[in-house]
């Protein structure tokens, strides 16, 4: 750790943080990679860029200003998706990107089960009636409970298997789709895409955590929904190129699925205009179900971990992106 | 079991069934209590009533008709409340009366935390947004995740039991009101209503699962929600008489509580010109969180489990109503 003042100085690689951080793991920083200058985004100029070897989190700056990145080395990204990175980047192999996946496996989790029990015990349908002060009972006709009950869950990566384990906690039957039907934690079979099919129409919950790829664009259409049982729900906490909006709205109106959950759309903001506003019985939030309460304390681990590794061998520990598999 | 023909017939006990139930059920009381005649509520006349020993359900008619009720033993209640037996037959220590505590603890269980999620997570803050098309990632700065979050439970009973052992999957820490703080399963501690104090100004959520009893009517009042914290979550699912519905609105409206929801109110239906309906952040369900969705499967084991003791030594062997409790 041999360090000269001055000129050294001036050509230290940079750590660029660009992630939300805490005072004391700023400070931690400084004292690990003694061999980086540690700057936060603000203090970030155009001159910087071509020192930038680390970056924590990412932004819209970095995208526009990639071909001066010449430095750049690791993207430790503050997210568990990487869309945000140009294509450029993520294919570069020279580069190393590890994300957050993990973090938001438990908050989305809460998500997707607060809104299936708030639709299936008819808290979701008594918040419509109450908007005209109407005590209406009847609702309790379609309440169920969640035992014995089927989810499937598309993507048995770290959310889909906390869905799973959620699920089984609750009595249901799991069943998740990944790329070969390889057996996965909590989940009493996994299946493929295609052989999915067999348990589709009788199950009573979809989830799609799937990352958006070739494959999962535009998969949840008409056709998918026509296979659904008619009382099921369909929930989509994974990205909202994966659905056809039309054909799900046309779905939920013509009753064909009973209701539905959308935490992400195409395009985001959802434009004021969209039918999906008032589409029936199609509850939509923000793309916040991802969003966690402690964020610097659970980010800040996964980064601290690569990090100490990085700094012996420029190899990473954990959360690593495969550019194979596109997530 | 000695039986002959003709007048020995008409001089037969009635087994009275008031509440739902399957045919399968309904022939194979007739199998086992062979010494009664099984009589369906509308096949009751006014001169049956004399004659009924046993009760399964109960309705207003024979509430109105009580002291005709002559030859009355058992009735075996198919809700877990009593309230709508007249108190003077509650009273009468000749006669025994259980009721169905405990099928209800699951099904009240996943609207509880259907609510708290659906709350914690954003999703009824954006169903308001939903109404006008306005798409508001902001909800997520009052977002949280359960985990060491404190819940308390007024009533460590079945129902309370079942939201405690929830709570804990979720990381929660869980705290129970008993009437003397003696420890139940899956609750971290338990109070009296005088200790809970020690928890209750740091604890996230408050669930009432207490049944109505001079204890607790109009318990939860503006003292009471002053001590609560102003993060914090009411729900009741016990009884509507239990809170003080002019406290809570000013609760809510003046953000001394975050939220609440009731399952419960008094009276029952809500007058549509009641102010609880537009109060802020209050979600209403019209007493349905109890439901069971497979009810007459739920009810008759319990039922018959006591008949079966009944008809050997007319006593019970679970979910027996204490007078001295209440409940």
């Amino acid at each position: 750790m041999r360090e000269i003042k001055g000129e050294v100085h001036l050509s230290k690689a940079i750590l660029a943080v660009y992630a939300l951080i805490k005072e004391w793991q700023l400070e931690e920083l400084k004292q690990v990679a003694v061999n980086y200058e540690i700057k936060l985004q603000e203090d970030i100029s155009s001159e910087d860029l071509a020192r930038i070897e680390i970056v924590y989190g990412w932004n819209a700056f970095l995208s526009e200003n990639k071909d001066k990145l010449r430095s750049l080395k690791w993207i430790q990204k503050d997210t568990a998706g990487l869309d945000s990175i140009p294509a450029s980047i993520r294919n570069n192999d020279q580069i190393l990107i590890s994300n957050m996946s993990g973090i938001h496996a438990v908050p989305i989790t809460e998500n997707v089960f607060g809104y299936i029990m708030s639709w299936a015990r008819g808290i979701i349908p008594a918040i419509t009636n109450q908007a005209h002060n109407q005590w209406d009972s009847s609702i309790s006709t379609k309440m169920f409970s969640l035992k014995d009950k089927s989810i499937i869950v598309y993507g048995a990566g770290n959310i889909g298997i906390e869905i799973a384990r959620t699920a089984k906690f609750f009595g249901m039957k799991t069943y998740g789709v990944n790329s070969n039907g390889r057996p996965v934690e909590y989940f009493d079979q996994c299946f493929t895409m295609d052989t999915i099919i067999e348990v589709l129409p009788q199950s009573t919950v979809v989830v799609n955590a799937l990352p958006l790829t070739v494959i999962s664009k535009h998969y949840f259409n008409e056709t998918f929904f026509n296979n659904m049982n008619h009382k099921s729900l369909f929930i989509n906490i994974g990205r909202g190129e994966s659905v056809v909006d039309h054909d799900l709205q046309q779905a939920l109106e013509e009753e064909v699925i009973q209701a539905a959950y959308i935490d992400v759309t195409s395009p985001e903001p959802l434009p004021e205009d969209s039918p999906l506003w008032q589409t029936k019985n199609l509850t939509i939030t923000p793309h916040v179900s991802g969003i966690v309460e402690h964020f610097r304390d659970e980010i800040y681990p996964i980064f601290k971990d690569n990090l100490d590794q990085y700094l012996i061998d420029q190899t990473l520990v954990k959360n690593v992106y495969s550019r194979s598999k596109g997530y």
